[in-house]
Order: C-alpha cells, then structure tokens, then sequence
C-alpha cells in the first residue's frame, strides 16, 4: 500500500492538472484519478470518491476550471456562455452539499468581476482562485490545529468517531488538525479511532490517514469506548461536527452522543473541532436540525458482507445531537470556546 | 429462509438420533446438521457450530450418548472401558466452556453409579441423563421467563446486547426468556438488538431469533444506542452474563458497560438475566475476572469484509464488567434480585 507518511492529501493541483484521491477504494488501494472532464467530475462527487464539505468545495473550485479550460482560447462571450450551465452542472452532483454551491457560486463571481477581455487572463483568474479556496481552507484547519494544540499533552490518549481528518479538508483536517500538529512538535500520544458504523469512516479513513502519518492509532468497535475510558486509556475526545446550534448543541455522525455521554461518565473533557463557519446561529438549538434516516441496508450490511436477513427492520440514522451541556470546548479557527457555549458562540460572531 | 415461528431450538433430540443447528451459517441458512461420530461432534463444538455454556452442555450430553452408542451391544466392561477418553476427547473440543466438563462430569457420574451389567440399560441410563439435563435447562429458561414477564407491560421498547437466547441454551434463552413469554401472552412490546460488533451475534443471532418467533425486533447498530435512548424509544435493558460476581459486577459481552452507562444516564433500568449457577459467589467484584483479548482480525474484519489495512493496530477485548451499582435487577430461575445487589445474591444461595 503506497503511503505518504504525513496527513494524505485528498485533493492535489499539480501543473494544472486536477487528482483526486479516489476515498471509495480506501484503504484497499490508495488512487488519484486524474480529472479531465466535467462528466467524471460529476461522476467523483456523486460517487463520494471525494468527500466532506470542505473537500468537495475545493474540488468543484478546482475542477470548474478543468472543465472551463476547452474554451480559454475561444472569444471571451463564449467563455462566458460556458461559466453558468457549467457550474449548474457540477452542482447537481449533491444538490444538499452547502460548500459546493459556496465554492461554485465564489468562482462565478469572480468571472463576473472581471471586465477585460482576455480569455486566457480570466482563465487564470478562474486557477487563482481555486488555489486561494484551497488555500483558505489549508489555513482554517491550520488555526485549529494551533488553537488545539496545547490540550494534547506527552501521554495524552485520545478517541475520535468518524472522520473530521486531511481526507475531509484541503489541509490537515479538523478533529485531526491538533494530533497533526501535535505529532510535528514530537509530542507522545495515542489516538483512538472509532470504527463508525455503519459506514466505517473510523476503519476505512481515520485509522488510515493517521497511521499513514505515522501517528500512533488503534481501531476500536464503537461498543469499546466504555471499556477503553474505563480501562483509563483516555484522556480527552476529539470529533468534528455538521453544525452547531447557537445554544452550543452539536449535530455529527450517528454514536457522537453516546462517547459524549461515556466521556462525562468518566470525567474525560470531550471537544469538537469546526471552522467557525460551521457554526449556525439561525439554528437555535439541536431540536431544529433534522436527523437524516439513510438506506436500512447500511445496517443490514457490513461492506458488502450481508449480516442478517435483508427483511429486518432497522433503523438508520445518519446524525445524533449531542447537548452542549456535554462539550468542554468548541476549537475553532479563531479559538478555543469553552462553556458557557451559547456566549462563547455569541461572542466569536461579535454578536 | 425456512423459519420456526417460535424460539428456535439449537438442539434437537429425535428418535435417539442428535441434530444441531448449524449457527455459524445463520442466519443465511437454516440447517440442523445430524451427528454421528466422535470426530464431528468435536468439530461442532470447535467451529462455534454450537454455541452458548448452556447449549454446549446439552449438546456435549446427547452428544456423549451418540458417541457411546457404537459400544452398547459389547460387554459391559468393554463399554465402561470407553467412557472416560470418549468424554475427555469431546471435553478437549472446548477446554475453557464450564457447562461442557460440568455436562460430561455428570453423564460420567451417572454411569459409576450404575451398578447392573446390561449394556443397553446404562446405555438408556445415559440418554436419560442428558434428557434431564437438557429439560433442567429448559426448565430454568423458563422460570427466569416467568421471574421476567411482570417487567414488560404492553408499550414496552426493550433493549438487548449480544445473543442470550434460545440459540445460546436449550430453552427459550435468558435475556429472551421474558421477551418470548410476554409475546406468549400477547403483550405488544419491541425489542431493539444491537448487532454487537465484532462478531455481530446481535444481527445474526438475536434479531433472526426473535423475527423467526414473530417478535417486533429491530437491529441497531452499535453506536445507535444512545440517539434510540434519547428518542424514547426505550423503556429497559435485558441482556444476559458470562459471570456475576459476589458484589453483584457483571461481565458479558463488550459493549454493555457502555449500554448500562447510557442507559442510567437516560434513567433506564438495566436488567441482567442468568440461571442462578453463573453468580460466582468466590468473585469478590469485576476486577478479579479476567478479561480475554481475541485475535485483532476480528475487528479489522467484518465477516468477510476487509475493513481497514491489515496492519493496523487494534484492541479487541471480548467482555466488559458492568459496576453493580449501574444494575436494576438479576432475574434469576429463583426470583428477581433487586439492589443492594451484594446482599440479595448472598440471600439467594442462603450465605
């Protein structure tokens, strides 16, 4: 298995050319596909070959401009023809998908600035801000790497549910940003990957990205968390989020609630990692997000093993809410908030 | 899928002849395999083809008889000449499970104790033996049903880890036991099963069980615990026990420390079912039972699905131990005991 030992990056822009790094064949095979057409851009997306908000809005950035570049040598208002049905399109790939809308309706803008006429110049006007959506991104998860930073200490044992890592970002990830940095500055800790059924971000993602950096990681089913803290091993929680309500409730992946509750059961300090943007304060509590039920045969299967009879009711919910009143600490880009959440947040928006 | 419309048995004794079900091949295929020799009845055992303390019992007694059978035409002493490496070679198939020395121990008691020289009547002897064990079984499945039953009241959502069912003994289960007699009754109730990763006896085992027997079960998966709690859809836990110790501690299967945490976090009670012969009154507490660590394949695996790269490091403990103070009640063959757990168990065996 290829490894880049350090934080594996799941989008590369390398002579202007577009690679995506195929997270669908994780960690059976390590892949980047070139992209080369607005098609099997879309085809990317939609197939969750790259996936995380903030990944598919630097790839659709990224690739907007590879499917703009058949027209950087016609006349300017064909290339301006092009700008909005191409976009319509690549945004269809996951129309709930709030950073691809974002990242396109950026680079349209950006066209719509421009006022010369000289194909070629807005061309890479197009290029330059891509690379300034990537590296916008890069320096957001930077910041909470740094803001995250002096909670790990030598020995620290940290768990972390799903997958808020490099494969979910342009940069070193959002729950990972700390250990990243953590593991630079040569510090000793130990990571506790949640396997995170029913998809297996947590086997599939996390426990590979971080051993691939060469950070010291170890897989767990989601039922050994009790033991595990029990057991003394660790000292703090990690994870990303969806969102997080203006009262500091906090919507991520589906066994987020329940290593919350574990985590205050043994007195361990339990954070959440977010760009502030990811911080919704028109949503004012965990009630008003609603809980996505995905396909029952997620539980029914396990990768493509079948684990009981296909005609057993399941249920499938894709989110939990954990309540602010179990979170230490939002780490943020712009710093580290700490309870009472709901000022904190208030506060960070100078609201 | 054939289907037995009521608990299914995982042992079967029919005109002298034994049949068990193959329970590594459910729940994909129903078959009861019949044994005929020495050789694959060790092998059923071995292969987990069997499983559960009490069934192994059931199925190492009938199974002795089987095995005994070739001889009961030959003279007492050449029959007599048999039992003991016969016995020790089906003991060897699982040296750890304590109901399978304990079952042979009492066939063998039972043939020393026969004084006659008739071949054919020790061999009825015998067969007589392991009918009774297998009713004895029965009888306390049963009773611990019958202890069980006033708990669920119609409306009830009921939770349970693992398999302690009627695959796991030779009646209606333990922690089933309640559930099987209140559907009995007519009681309109749920069972929500937790698939129970890493070997997934939760999806293979209990919610096929309870299906098969027209029950109202749904599969969860195991981090869906709490998000199920917080919906309200759960009124109590009933899972079954490896051990319970003298203080009333409770190992079985990983991940239920962290349900029983849950669920006192909730305000759920949290049961424990188990015959009265698996409180172990020379274990002080938890900490003096030890906890088995099995191959980490199992956790990098699922079924036959490679979830993550192969070198990565894992832990893969097979139990937890439940603190005393976070159980609501053993339902034992002789009553429920309720806290002070430490003192309702020395009551019980009239310590």
């Amino acid at each position: 298995m290829a490894c880049p030992s350090k934080a594996p990056a799941s989008i590369r822009w390398e002579d202007g050319e577009l690679w995506l790094l195929d997270q669908t064949r994780l960690p059976h095979s390590v892949n980047y596909e070139q992209q080369t057409d607005a098609q099997q851009l879309f085809d990317s997306i939609h197939q969750l070959k790259v996936r995380g908000a903030p990944a598919i809005g630097i790839a659709a950035a990224y690739g907007f401009c590879i499917v703009m570049r058949q027209w950087r040598d016609a006349a300017i208002a064909d290339f301006r023809a092009q700008l909005q049905p191409q976009a319509d399109f690549i945004n269809s790939s996951r129309p709930t998908a709030v950073n691809l809308k974002w990242a396109l309706n950026r680079m349209l803008a950006k066209s719509r600035a421009y006022t010369g006429d000289n194909t070629r110049e807005l061309y890479a006007l197009l290029v330059k801000e891509a690379q300034a959506i990537h590296a916008q991104d890069q320096a957001l998860c930077q910041a909470i790497g740094e803001h995250g930073l002096a909670l790990i200490e030598d020995g620290s044992g940290i768990m972390t549910h799903c997958n808020a890592g490099s494969l979910a970002t342009g940069g070193i990830g959002t729950a990972t940003a700390p250990m990243y940095l953590a593991h630079q500055a040569g510090r000793q800790f130990r990571v506790f990957a949640n396997e995170t059924r029913p998809l297996l971000q947590g086997s599939r993602l996390t426990s590979w990205e971080l051993n691939c950096a060469g950070i010291d990681v170890t897989l767990l089913t989601d039922n050994m968390t009790a033991h595990t803290m029990a057991s003394g091993q660790i000292h703090m929680v990690i994870v990303g989020t969806d969102r997080v309500a203006a009262n500091g409730d906090v919507a991520n992946k589906i066994g987020t609630l329940g290593v919350a509750i574990l985590a205050r059961h043994y007195g361990i300090p339990f954070y959440v990692a977010c760009p502030s943007s990811t911080i919704d304060l028109n949503t004012p509590d965990g009630h008003s997000i609603p809980i996505e039920q995905r396909h029952g045969d997620e539980v029914r299967r396990v990768g493509d093993y079948q684990a009981t009879v296909m005609d057993i009711k399941v249920q499938n919910p894709a989110f939990d809410i954990t309540p602010a009143e179990l979170v230490t600490g939002i780490i943020t880009e712009k710093g580290l908030i700490k309870a009472p959440l709901a000022e904190g947040l208030k506060k960070l928006f100078g609201a």
